[in-house]
């Protein structure tokens, strides 16, 4: 092990060279035209990772491709499922960007270019800390599958589909995703839990068309009215939302992750700051940052119909819709809170309409538990590399790759990022700290090491 | 009065050809395109009035001209200021019109054409009812001052900055406005009263820009949730506006007008098959009829702000703003009402929110009294037309230029429309049955004749 961080180590310069190669690839998945530069993406990674002497292939999908590749010469070792995404996030708006977004500039120890931390520069850790381990011991110490893909930026269509149908050649102990931040510069994390996520449409109709508030004011049933009462009615004053069972399988965090968070700096002080208000409503009596990662929530993004240009209608909209969603935590499910929503929403639709609930999207929550094998080599590792031991968050999204793991491949996964809170991923100036990919594979090359070694 | 009456009915044919000829102008006055035309009907009109012996000419506004007219020779009798508009509504949808809508056509006893009914032939009523008793009597039993304006259909803006500075030059004893519609086709009509109304925006600010529901869900202020809870709490659940004192100075219909509305046909069952709904909701206890032209009515327009598009997006809006109006009734004053509202609205924002209240527009509610002179007058001329005597009715939207003729010029309004319910006004095939052109020239005459024997 150590050899294998001395590696890492003496070929920094080149590790952080052949980063730069594939971040100049403008994989942008949500554009049709940058369809073959996605495919170069894949077809790279593929390349590197059978150099590497990984068995590893590009698979069509019905959208982007997926890369799958595999080390399995560690028998009766456990096997790690290393998880990434080679495309990036368009770069616009372009005019905000200081540097060209993909051409990727090193200044002082930053990385600045589009996907430099979301996610190329993380799925390239997994990659080195093998290459580092298989050029000093020849072997890895765990069996090690890797999937990357190419469509997570537009919600893993493909993947979706693609797990349930690979359970078994996915199969692993663990999984292993490196896609998020570390608390803070010295502060490495392990994240332990994600919110799931229920997406509807509410769909009002009233009358047979749109009325003259002249002319009908006073009988007419409003449906902007109606949706709004809906909206309101889903919440009670206290913020608590009011579909009946609605928290009956919320689970309470342990009193060790409580005692983690408190010591945590994510207060309200700094959510005010951040969010430039003068309160954080929320559910009362429950600590802000339970209310961000376990506690479920319900918002609506924005309410369509009527009139909403500039002057005025006096107009008595007959349809209007509603985009709500939840946040859901350990142990709702998505099915069964849709269940729930449809037989409440009617209720509070007034006299004169009807609505209807349209299912959108939805994720299941994740808890990974924090004594798996893994998590607890994760955790070892990430203290043996920056001389502290790592957080346990959670965090308040949803990243339905994970649901899957957990749900579907029914493996816990390791959600170990090395990136900054203020990385602007999604943003102009994306940038990654090279000192914290460095540590990253240096803290992979620990965690492959003592998983192997059955530590737990 | 005989002979004038016996003088429209001989020159029947040719007020028919002179009203197409005013119809063929397409005097469509939000279309900036047509200015020339709203302004030819401008001059045809003012023509027109000259030849028949007024003191005629077009007065130039910021907008489309107006039409000021004046026959005062009738000392010591009563003034009527006769009021109507030669603009008319975009022909729009064209396909949907089986005749061309500005090539007048008659079919039976029906003028098919944009401006047929609204309000080209009904103004014109006026016109050839002054012209048939000045070519037999020589000269009119009242006074009568004629205004004419080209933007009623875009909200009167230079009319309503015109009133207050012409006061004199208009003063009379009641207004004439025929822009109405007959009960049924043979159940003439005097409209006692107009809803005013206060329209405004509200506008919510919550955090300082949009956030992700699922990094900030369960902290961060809604914009859109606000909006909402601000809309569904200005109303109770028993169909109240809740404004503290928004209903103190309502004032309910006379018994006389009580009894009046019971005989018409219009009934609950009629209003749902008119909406197609199976509810026609408002506040509980009131008759329907009541509801739509003797309570005031609070109603949403449209809620702007997050994201409505196809598909979805976990933001929480940090902007959102409501269009809302009430529909007033004597004797509420938009002004206090919106006093009232601007101390309310906040009180109704959830915490992390600000809001902020902005006028579009009011126009306070009118009330003609029912033993006015010229209401008398006018309902025993339709009678003596009709016979059969004409219902009081009121009408639930607002006529800005009614208020002004009441708040501003101070003076009743007498308003006997010659339309039917089903004119398709601002629709396509607008039309207007010509036996009540004929009937309303009639009814103008002995309208005239009576005021000016001083009945009453």
């Amino acid at each position: 092990m150590d050899r294998a961080v001395a590696y890492a180590r003496e070929h920094r310069a080149r590790f952080v060279a052949e980063l730069l190669d594939l971040i100049r690839i403008p994989s942008i998945s949500t554009a049709p035209e940058r369809a073959a530069d996605v495919a170069r993406a894949a077809r790279w990674l593929a390349d590197h990772l059978a150099a590497l002497g990984f068995d590893a292939r590009v698979e069509p999908t019905d959208g982007h491709p997926l890369v799958r590749a595999e080390w399995l010469r560690a028998p009766g070792r456990p096997t790690v499922l290393c998880y990434g995404h080679f495309d990036v996030q368009p770069p616009d708006p372009l005019a905000l960007w200081t540097r060209p977004p993909f051409e990727p500039s090193v200044e002082g120890d930053v990385l600045y270019a589009r996907g430099a931390s979301d996610d190329k520069g993380q799925l390239f850790i997994h990659l080195k800390a093998a290459e580092a381990i298989l050029r000093t011991a020849g072997a890895l110490p765990v069996n090690v599958k890797v999937l990357l893909e190419g469509e997570e930026e537009i919600g893993s269509p493909s993947l979706a589909a693609y797990l349930p149908r690979h359970r078994r050649a996915l199969a692993a102990d663990a999984a292993l995703v490196s896609d998020g931040a570390l608390v803070a510069p010295d502060l490495p994390a392990i994240t332990t839990g994600l919110r799931g996520l229920l997406y509807v449409e509410i769909a009002v109709r009233g009358a047979r068309h749109d009325l003259h508030s002249g002319q009908f004011g006073g009988v007419a049933p409003n449906a902007v009215a109606a949706a709004a009462q809906i909206v309101a009615g889903l919440k009670d004053r206290r913020g608590r939302v009011r579909i009946p069972g609605f928290y009956a399988r919320v689970r309470p965090p342990s009193p060790a992750e409580r005692e983690a968070w408190a010591r945590l700096p994510i207060t309200e002080a700094a959510l005010l700051r951040e969010m430039g208000t003068d309160a954080a409503p929320g559910e009362e009596g429950v600590p802000p940052i339970e209310r961000l990662w376990a506690r479920p929530t319900l918002d609506v993004h924005g309410i369509a119909g009527g009139f909403t240009g500039e002057g005025m209608k006096t107009v008595i909209p007959s349809r209007a819709s509603a985009k709500v969603s939840m946040r859901l935590v350990p142990d709702q499910r998505p099915e069964r809170i849709l269940a729930r929503l449809v037989r409440v929403v009617p209720r509070l639709a007034p006299p004169g309409t009807s609505v209807e609930v349209r299912e959108l999207a939805s994720a299941r929550p994740v808890l990974v538990p924090l004594d798996a094998p893994a998590v607890r080599a994760a955790a070892r590792a990430l203290e043996a590399t920056f001389g502290v031991a790592p957080a346990y968050v959670r965090s308040g999204g949803s990243i339905p790759v994970v649901a899957g793991f957990t749900h579907i491949l029914r493996m816990p996964t390791v959600l170990m990022g090395f990136g900054l809170p203020d990385d602007n991923l999604h943003a102009p100036n994306e940038k990654f700290a090279l000192a914290n990919f460095h540590r990253g594979i240096e803290a992979t090359i620990r965690f492959f090491y003592d998983l192997g070694a059955g530590g737990g």
